[in-house]
C-alpha cells in the first residue's frame, strides 16, 4: 500500500467527540436557574393597538367605574317601580310617556310617579326612575303605556361598576394580553401599556460553506437554512430577532459577533468539539460553557453558556439539530425572557403508535412523526440532517431517557408543529 | 294619574325584537356557502423573513437537489471502501492521510486505493472515495490512519437530494407557512414566496354614545372597547385589520364607512331592531341582509349580508356579544379569506362541570367559564354585558339548542381563549 507525503492532520482526539454529556433535564435546570422566575427585562410603553399578545409589566388597576352610571339592561320603559304594582295582563296600569332615551346622552327629564321613558339597552337611566319595565310587558296606547307586569326596583338596571369597579386589579403583571383585554383596557380610557420588552435575540450563523439566504445552492456549498427558521421561531416565542450577514469560521469574527448588541444569542454552526467549532471555545475562554454535549439525539452537540451577562446558546448547524436545541433550550429561554409561559408553545395530543418508534437507552429523542388515521407514524429519513422530516412531520415525540423504544400500539403524546 | 303631554314615541314595534332568529348552524352555513373551497383573495410576493404563519398561495417545487453534492455523515476518514475489507481492531489496515477536508471546499486531492481524507460532518465527499470510516474506529499513527473496521461502498455519505431531489413538491398551495418550512425553503435558494394576501377587514365602530380609545370615559359616554378587540381578533386571525374614526349614528355616514375600500366589514353597534339600528336596514336596501337575528346568547341580534361584493358582519355594540358574534361568524370568514383552516383557533380541552351550566332550549349559548382544580366553572355574572366577565375567564363552552343545561359533573368541552 503506497504511503505519500501527507498533510499535517489536527489532532485525533478532537475528533472522538464528547467524553460526557449532560442530561436534558441537566439543561433545562441550567437555563432555569439563570433566569428570574418573573421577567427581568425592562418594560416599555406599546399603544393598546400593539399589545396584544405582549406580557404586562405592570399591573393594571381601573381608574374608572365601567359604567360610570346606571343604564338600562333592556329595552323597555324606564319607571318609577312602585309605579307597576298589581300590573297584569287582567289590569293594565297607565304611564305617560316622556320620550325616549337613547344611549347617546342623558334624557333632559326627570321621571316620576305616573310617567316614564322609552328606553334602549345601554341607554342612562332617566334621573327619578329606579327600574326597566322589558318592552315585552308593555303596550302602547296612544300617548300612554300600559304597563302588564311589575318590576321591582333595580330591575333590568346595570349598576355602576357592574363590569369594572374604580380600584379594581383589572390586569395583572405577567398577563399574556388577550384581544378582550384589550377591550377591557380601552373601556378604561386607556391609551397606552406597560409591556415586558420583547428579548433580542442575535441570530449569529457561522460557517464558510453556506451562502445567504436568496443565493443558490451551487457545487459544494449550501444555502442557509437555520438563519431565516431561527427568525421565524424568535418571533414567535416573543423575542425580537436580529440577523446580520453569516459569519466566516474565524474566531475573531465569532467572538466580536457574539458580543454585539442583544439580550440572547443564537449561534447557529461550529457548536460540537471539531476543529472548526469556535464558539465552545470561545465561550469557555471569555465566559462561560455551562453545558457542551447533551444526552439527546439529534441536537447532542449542543451547549449553553453566558457571555457579558447575556445568555448564548450553541446550536449545530445541521437543521433539524438546529431546530431541536432551539424547541428544547433556546425557545424556553427567550420564553421566560418575554415573560412568557417557559414550556412548549406546541398543542399536544395523545395517539396510539401506528408502529415501532426506536429509541436508544441513555438519551432522550425527539422524533419526528406524521398523524395519519388518528395513529402516529415516525417518519423514516436516514439521519437528522433533512430538515424536510421535520417539514413533512406533524409533530414530534420526545422519548425519554430510560426508554429503548415505544412498541406499536403504545399511546404516545405528540406535539403538534404550528 | 296626570298624562303630561309626551314627545312622539317610535312605533312600538320597533322595540319588539326579532319575530323569527336563524339558528348558528344556518348562519354557518351561510357564510361557508359564500366562500371559495380555497382562498379567493390575490396573491402577493413577500420576504421569506416574513413568510413564517402566512398562507403558501401557490406550490413551492424544488429547483435544486438538496444537498447537491455527496457529504460525509460522520465526522471520519473518506475512503475507498474496499480498503477497508478485513480489517478489524486485531487486523488495522494502515492508509496514507492526504489531508482534512472540511464543509466550506471540495477537497483539492482525489483519494484512491491506499489512501484517504480525513473528513468532517458535512463535507463534500473528495472524488474517489466512495464510504466514511467513522473515526471511533480508527487510529492515527504518525501520518497514517489505521482502519479497525469495515465499511461498504456509500455507507455514511449523504447522497445528493437526501433531503430535496430537483423537481419535488416541497410546499402545497395553503399550507400555512411554518419556522421549519421556511429554512427548507431558505435551503432552496428562495428569496421570497408567493402567499395569500391578508384579508382587510374595515372595522366600523357606531354608536354616539361612544369615545374614542384613549379618552376617559365621562358621564354617559362611554368608551370604545369593541374597536381594539376587534383589530386584535382580526389580526390574530390573519386579517389586516383597517380602523377609523367612530361612525356616528347616521345612516349616510354608516352606508358611506360600509363601502369604503376593504374585503371584508365588521359593523360593531346598532345591529338590532331598534331605531337606531340603521345598519341592517341599510344592507338590506343595497345590498343583501342574509341573516339577521340569531337564536344564540350573547349575540342574538348579529347579523351578515354582503354589499358590492363585500362580506358585511354586523356585531352587536355590547362587548361580549361583539366578542361572541366575531368568533362565530366574522373570524371564520376572515380565516377563510386568509386561506387559514375555518374552524376556531382555540385549543379545546374535555373536563367536568364543577356545577350547573344552564341554558335554554332553542338557542345556543356561549358560556364563560374559569378552570379551578380541573373543573369548570360558569363565571357568573348579571348579564352578558359585561366584558370582565371574558376577561375573568379561561375559556367558553357551547351549549348546544337542543339542551336545556349541564348538570355539575358533566364533562363538556371548552375552548381555551389565548
Amino acid at each position: 500500500m503506497p504511503h505519500p507525503a501527507v498533510q499535517p492532520a489536527v489532532a485525533d482526539v478532537r475528533m472522538r467527540g464528547f467524553t460526557t454529556r449532560a442530561t436534558v433535564d441537566a439543561a433545562i435546570a441550567w437555563i432555569d436557574s439563570t433566569l428570574l422566575p418573573v421577567h427581568e427585562l425592562p418594560a416599555e410603553t406599546v399603544s393598546l393597538l400593539q399589545a396584544a399578545g405582549r406580557v404586562l409589566a405592570s399591573n393594571v388597576v381601573s381608574p374608572v367605574d365601567v359604567p360610570g352610571f346606571p343604564r338600562a339592561m333592556m329595552d323597555g320603559y324606564a319607571v318609577v317601580a312602585g309605579d307597576t304594582r298589581g300590573a297584569s295582563v287582567q289590569t293594565p296600569l297607565p304611564l305617560a310617556v316622556l320620550g325616549t332615551c337613547l344611549p347617546s346622552a342623558a334624557f333632559a327629564q326627570a321621571v316620576s310617579a305616573g310617567n316614564c321613558v322609552k328606553i334602549m339597552t345601554g341607554a342612562p337611566l332617566p334621573t327619578g326612575a329606579n327600574a326597566v319595565l322589558p318592552v315585552e310587558q308593555t303596550r302602547l296606547e296612544g300617548d300612554r303605556m300600559l304597563a302588564m307586569g311589575q318590576v321591582a326596583p333595580g330591575k333590568h338596571v346595570g349598576k355602576p361598576g357592574e363590569d369594572v369597579h374604580a380600584g379594581d386589579l383589572v390586569a395583572q403583571l405577567g398577563r399574556v394580553l388577550r384581544p378582550q383585554d384589550i377591550g377591557l383596557l380601552s373601556s378604561l380610557g386607556l391609551n397606552e401599556l406597560t409591556v415586558v420588552r420583547r428579548p433580542r435575540a442575535r441570530i449569529l450563523i457561522t460557517g464558510n460553506e453556506l451562502l445567504p439566504m436568496g443565493t443558490p445552492p451551487t457545487g459544494t456549498r449550501i444555502t442557509d437554512s437555520n438563519g431565516p427558521m431561527l427568525a421565524a421561531l424568535v418571533a414567535r416565542d416573543g423575542g425580537e430577532p436580529i440577523s446580520g450577514p453569516i459569519v466566516p469560521d474565524d474566531r475573531d469574527a465569532i467572538l466580536a459577533a457574539m458580543r454585539d448588541d442583544a439580550d440572547i444569542v443564537l449561534v447557529s454552526g461550529g457548536s460540537s468539539v471539531g476543529q472548526e467549532d469556535h464558539a465552545p471555545t470561545l465561550l469557555a475562554q471569555h465566559g462561560e460553557l455551562a453545558i457542551h454535549g447533551i444526552a439527546m439525539r439529534p441536537a447532542g452537540p449542543a451547549g449553553m453558556g453566558k457571555l457579558d451577562g447575556r445568555w448564548v446558546f450553541l446550536l449545530p448547524g445541521n437543521p433539524v439539530s438546529c431546530l431541536c436545541a432551539y424547541d428544547f433550550f433556546a425557545g424556553r429561554a427567550i420564553r421566560a425572557l418575554a415573560g412568557r409561559p417557559r414550556k412548549w408553545p406546541y398543542e399536544c395530543v395523545r395517539l396510539p403508535l401506528a408502529s415501532k418508534l426506536a429509541s436508544v437507552v441513555g438519551r432522550v429523542d425527539y422524533a419526528r412523526v406524521a398523524i395519519r388515521n388518528h395513529t402516529v407514524e415516525p417518519i423514516a429519513m436516514s439521519g437528522g440532517s433533512a430538515l424536510s422530516s421535520a417539514t413533512k412531520a406533524d409533530g414530534f415525540v420526545v422519548i425519554p431517557m430510560d426508554t429503548e423504544s415505544y412498541p406499536a400500539g403504545t399511546e404516545v403524546e405528540v406535539c403538534l408543529f404550528g
